[in-house]
């Protein structure tokens, strides 16, 4: 039984699916919802191989946008970092929905996996034992329905019931990172075409090509700041001020379709595995988009929990299953101390404080002084599939 | 002129002294002070190798202890850091009073240096002109002397007057880590042949081998603290808690000789030249003593300085003296940088906060795990050469 049709659930259910393992999908949005939903979009190079060999990487090999490059834009310069020169791998950019769309269809379609979308008021029962058992409220007939099941993977989002079902059992950790971002869809093609890092002292901004016409932006802005506060011209004038270095593209202003103002903070769940409740994805940690690693780490454990589920349920082998909320919980700290040390490096020369800046600015230069520094970075922007 | 017979100051005179240069090197302690007072002990090798070309190496080439690995405990685990092996250099152990005691030898008997000890009341004056002066009160007669000067090294450490000078005028960047250590002396042998770092929840211990007979601690301890807090059973039982790992040599304990509390803070004086002052090493920043840095930059400083002066009175070439401070400063936060990343790897265990706990014992792991971060870390913690 797996609780969330995102990208961490569904690659559990087709991971499942492909081992002929019987499987419950439930999700309470649409399908449509969960189809159209933007949310991330960059993807490491160990995730793209890890859905490759599960046989989930079709359309977006095929699709995908394959970066070689971005830019930090520092003291009025400009400094390519070439990372696929440097380690001959890229960073994909393929967006969520579409790897949702890829999924969902996989999993029913071609896989044969059972899912019910639009259900209510999911609870989960007996975890502790042996046969737990989920229960819903059936859209269509408005009646509980009980499935009884071996396990239950808990994919449902920082806001959903299997985070809910361990809140008084699990430790957790937080982190409040006190910055926020506005996060802006802009009608105009990227003014280069690669991604961008603007470290200034009014603050962070960013630059993400989605296609010809639009472009994403970020700009650092207070924690809980409104949307209204950024009109059109206040948006604009920043961009131009964060991201102008000399030699650089003049930015191709256009009309904003999307003004968000994201929280930066992060969590931690110990552990990962309650009974027969194991926790995916954002249902186990959040960390600030800072990285843009949240959807890497849903799919790391999505690998290792479906394979787990599928050894323990074909073969008995409970080895994968008994380590997993350790091997996740590693490298889920490995992420958030990458996410730390990036957002001092993207936020520590706004802060009003000298020493920060000076500090900042020092890590800033040693990614472009030190070969060695370049490619510890490098490893971990791109991510790794080594074992932790 | 010269103000402060330190590693800088010393460094400064024999390298003027080498080029033919006329030197005075001031200082307010006596001779028998500065060639005793126990301070720094840990020299990278590139500036041991920047020594040895100014021909100031050989006692330290000779009696230096080469360091081949470190081990950090953590988790209840040993973990060694060859560092060695991974780069073929070392880490040399001289203490700071063996290479003041080699300088004052080299510059004043063998390079005919001239230097005045015990001297008081220092003053500068005419910084902004072309010809600055140092007075001073003659320790014998107690008579002001007045000397005339092209250049006034400022090498007086944290609270000389040359710093002093300068307040009005230099932006000063301030960092507090809102910790202390307390430093201690064992008469007793280490408990192993290498230096030891233990990062717990309880806080950091270090053990630094100085000698068969004598070996130094550390253990962190809240900023401010009392030495009388920290009696003989106390300092052995924490030591031996916090430097505990399996497999670990018991510790030797021994009488305590020495028992001071540092508290860590760093400043970064920018810029480092104003008119015809240039400061080095303590006076124009302090480092705290996390990644034993201290003497190190003062002696990179030196090294400018000297050579810059040198060029300068000789050849009339003033490119080094005009790119001094901004040169000698990249390095400055660079190194800053270095100690506060190291400062959360030690510390971040110990402060209560299970995110920073999580993030902190990431950053150890990480070091035993990926080969990048590993020779990252080692570049930095054996220093480098590379060009600011």
């Amino acid at each position: 039984m797996v609780v969330g049709a995102g990208p961490a659930g569904l690659t559990v259910g087709c991971v499942l699916r492909a081992a002929g393992v019987d499987c419950l999908v439930l999700e309470t949005e649409t399908r449509e919802f969960v189809e159209g939903r933007p949310r991330a979009g960059v993807i490491e190079e160990p995730v793209v191989r890890g859905l490759e060999r599960r046989g989930l990487a079709g359309n977006l090999l095929e699709r995908a946008r394959r970066d070689t490059a971005c830019e930090f834009r520092f003291d009025g310069e400009r400094h390519r970092f070439g990372f696929h020169e440097l380690t001959g791998r890229h960073h994909w950019v393929y967006p969520q929905q579409l790897l949702v769309t890829d999924l969902v269809r996989e999993y029913t379609d071609v896989r044969g996996g059972a899912v019910r979308f639009g259900v209510r008021d999911v609870r989960l029962h007996g975890l502790d034992g042996d046969r737990p058992s989920v229960s819903y409220v059936c859209p269509e007939s408005g009646r509980r329905e009980v499935v009884g099941c071996d396990f239950v993977a808990g994919c449902d989002g920082a806001r959903g019931v299997t985070r809910a079902a361990v809140a008084g059992r699990a430790r957790v950790a937080r982190h409040d990172y006190g910055i926020g971002w506005l996060a802006l869809l802009a009608e105009a093609p990227p003014s280069a075409d690669r991604v961008l890092f603007g470290c200034h002292p009014d603050g962070f901004a960013g630059q993400m090509p989605r296609s010809p016409e639009v472009t994403r932006y970020y700009l650092q802005c207070p924690p809980g700041d409104e949307p209204e506060n950024w009109p059109h011209e206040r948006v604009w004038a920043e961009l131009r001020r964060r991201l102008g270095a000399a030699g650089a593209e003049p930015l191709t202003e256009g009309r904003l379709i999307e003004k968000r103002v994201l929280d930066m903070h992060d969590y931690v769940t110990e552990p990962m595995a309650f009974g027969r409740l194991y926790l995916a994805g954002d249902a186990a940690h959040l960390v600030a988009p800072i990285a843009a690693k949240g959807l890497n780490l849903a799919l790391h454990d999505a690998f290792a929990l479906g394979d787990a589920l599928a050894a323990r349920l074909l073969k008995g082998d409970g080895t994968g299953l008994a380590g997993y909320s350790e091997s996740c919980l590693r490298r889920v700290w490995d992420y958030q101390e990458f996410s730390q040390w990036l957002s001092e490096l993207y936020h520590g020369g706004a802060g009003g404080d000298p020493f920060r800046a000076g500090t900042a600015l020092a890590r800033l230069r040693r990614l472009f002084s030190s070969p060695a520094a370049a490619a510890a970075f490098a490893e971990r922007y791109l991510g790794t599939a080594a074992r932790y």
